[in-house]
């Protein structure tokens, strides 16, 4: 039998926000504490965690302090500092672990991993500078996108380049940040597949979500997806791939195009993703409790799902909707935050439409 | 619109117990923060809480100083000291309200309100002495249950009478405190209904759960119960009229009793109940979140459920099973306690089972 973190010991969160927030609750209910550590004031996930440390990532003292406390670390984000996590594991196991990060911190690296493991993905190329870009343009050609290789998120530091003329302005905005080129994907629709990973190498994964997108932001994702019986297991086997040759412990977002010729894998997130938040109300073990799971070296639940849902974003003033969304069905998660800005994540619903289907 | 609590409003709960814990949990849910008053040390409440106060309820300092930091207050018990009820009333609003607290927590009180409401009880019959004691034996015979009329819980402060000679131990069982004399009920088996109301008078009840017990705790409770249909809206009816008749705000959790000459009320607990945890995962609005969305003005949830749920309570020793548990698909909910003790509720895990049958 696996040996479970035992109750009361406490796991470590780098990052504060909704997804430390829903992971602080799941564990919780598997009587165990969290300790968040995050730059920023009044984190969404402090108000539900045992313990939280403000802090920055460069300050040693306060990383030390915080590792001491932890028997295991885990994280809502990927864009750590490296040098934190150097610190942070001398001091407690992170998970999912160092491989995971440093492949899905640069887009570069990423897409490598990925083909090299014999998925597809959309062409792409190494951007260091303009010569560099014309070139890719002549052989990816238009439209494409530029990205920063590193630290985007939520359609942040991109741009798209519809026709040769617009290489200048789009290389001026990556700030001289290292870049890669990708070519558009001619696509139907976007799904993802929620899977997870724990240390003796059992992997679950959720039935996958279809999304739905405006201004590069999550706006809906609703469960079961469109897909023939061969594309859902073409999507869970992709996952799985990838939380294998990783070696992963934890719950991992693979965001997949469906194309005429198959799926082609266009982003994986270490971490919780709001694309798997439909499984709070579809599932009785949700994403964020498998995370916790695997990370603490529990039994993964099933991933089974009893429900259809829907799960729509309130982003910015979408939140002025509760009112409104609390007078039906909906199932509401809200974070907590106090100040709404255009384009912030403030919560979202879950719709359950119906016994699994 | 009822107008809501907003977000980043804070509810005081009086008690830190996993009901105080899980009612933290669904408020956070809600963008509501937490603020929990609590004598003993190590509050489970406290690990999601945003705020928790160790102080005891004769402290009027800290119940003050508590009372200024919330923006309405609630309860996880119902045996509350009337003094601290009192200060923090005038502090902040009280939610479920003084008349519901009064009823419940004296059992002559109770008894008689359900009977002036033309509900069923079991017999029952005021006892301060050994002659009142004979007399009400004489009118309801044995076997008989003498209990505390008030601070009883999961079968404390109470003596079983199988025959006239065990008068006289039970009466020195209640040390003195004034008791209530109750009959026998020939049921079935028993049931329970968690309903609520809001302060705009609508009322909401999810459907009713079979309850096993043992040693005086509450064991599993099945949803859905063996009820006819005519004994199920009969069940949703007495419980709204209960609801009704106090000008109810809150969850209540009421207890029947099935017998051949209709449903008996049992008890009725003005707040939620552990036999109202399956709704965590047979519903999309569980009772914790109901009776938040109740005490702080929101709209009720429908109550709907999605699924069929089998919960069963892990007592003392039963947590060792977590580590099997874990390896099933059922949903943990653990309290956090790092003390187990004999007949200590630890946690509980829900099974479902089905869709909504």
């Amino acid at each position: 039998m696996t040996k479970l973190l035992p109750v009361g010991a406490t796991i470590g969160i780098l990052g504060g926000g909704q997804l430390g927030r829903m992971l602080s609750v799941a564990a919780a209910r598997l009587g165990l504490k969290t300790h968040i550590f995050e730059p920023g004031a009044n984190a969404p996930a402090g108000d539900v965690a045992h313990l939280v440390t403000t802090a920055s990532y460069d300050d040693a003292a306060a990383l030390t302090a915080f590792g001491k406390t932890v028997d295991i670390i885990t994280y809502e984000f990927e864009n750590i500092p490296t040098r934190a996590l150097d610190l942070l594991e001398t001091l407690a196991p992170i998970h999912p672990g160092r491989q995971a990060l440093a492949t899905s911190q640069d887009r570069l690296v990423e897409k490598t991993f990925l083909q090299e493991l014999g998925l597809q993905t959309a062409p792409f190329a190494d951007i260091a500078n303009a010569g560099d870009l014309e070139a890719a343009l002549g052989t990816i050609g238009t439209p494409a996108i530029l990205k920063t290789r590193r630290f985007g998120y939520d359609g942040k530091g991109q741009a798209r380049i519809m026709a040769a003329g617009d290489a200048d302005q789009a290389l001026a905005d990556m700030a001289g940040a290292p870049a890669i080129l990708e070519g558009f994907v001619n696509f139907t629709h976007e799904v993802s597949v929620i899977g997870a990973r724990n240390p003796s190498g059992d992997v679950a994964c959720y039935d996958p979500g279809e999304n739905v997108h405006e201004a590069g932001i999550l706006r809906t994702t609703t469960v079961p997806a469109k897909l023939t019986p061969s594309q859902r297991t073409d999507a869970v086997l992709i996952a799985a791939r990838i939380l294998n040759a990783l070696d992963y412990v934890g719950v991992m977002g693979v965001e997949l195009f469906v194309t005429p010729q198959g799926l082609i894998v266009n982003e994986v997130a270490p971490r919780v993703h709001n694309s798997g938040h439909w499984t709070q109300n579809g599932c009785a073990i949700c994403q964020f409790e498998q995370h916790i799971r695997a990370v603490a070296g529990w039994p993964l639940g099933a991933g089974t799902r009893h429900s259809d849902v829907v799960m729509e974003n309130l982003i910015g003033d979408d939140v002025d909707r509760v009112p409104e969304l609390s007078n039906s069905d909906a199932a509401i998660h809200l974070y907590g935050k106090a100040e709404v800005r255009a384009g912030r994540k403030m919560g979202h619903v879950n719709r359950v439409v119906g016994p699994a289907s």
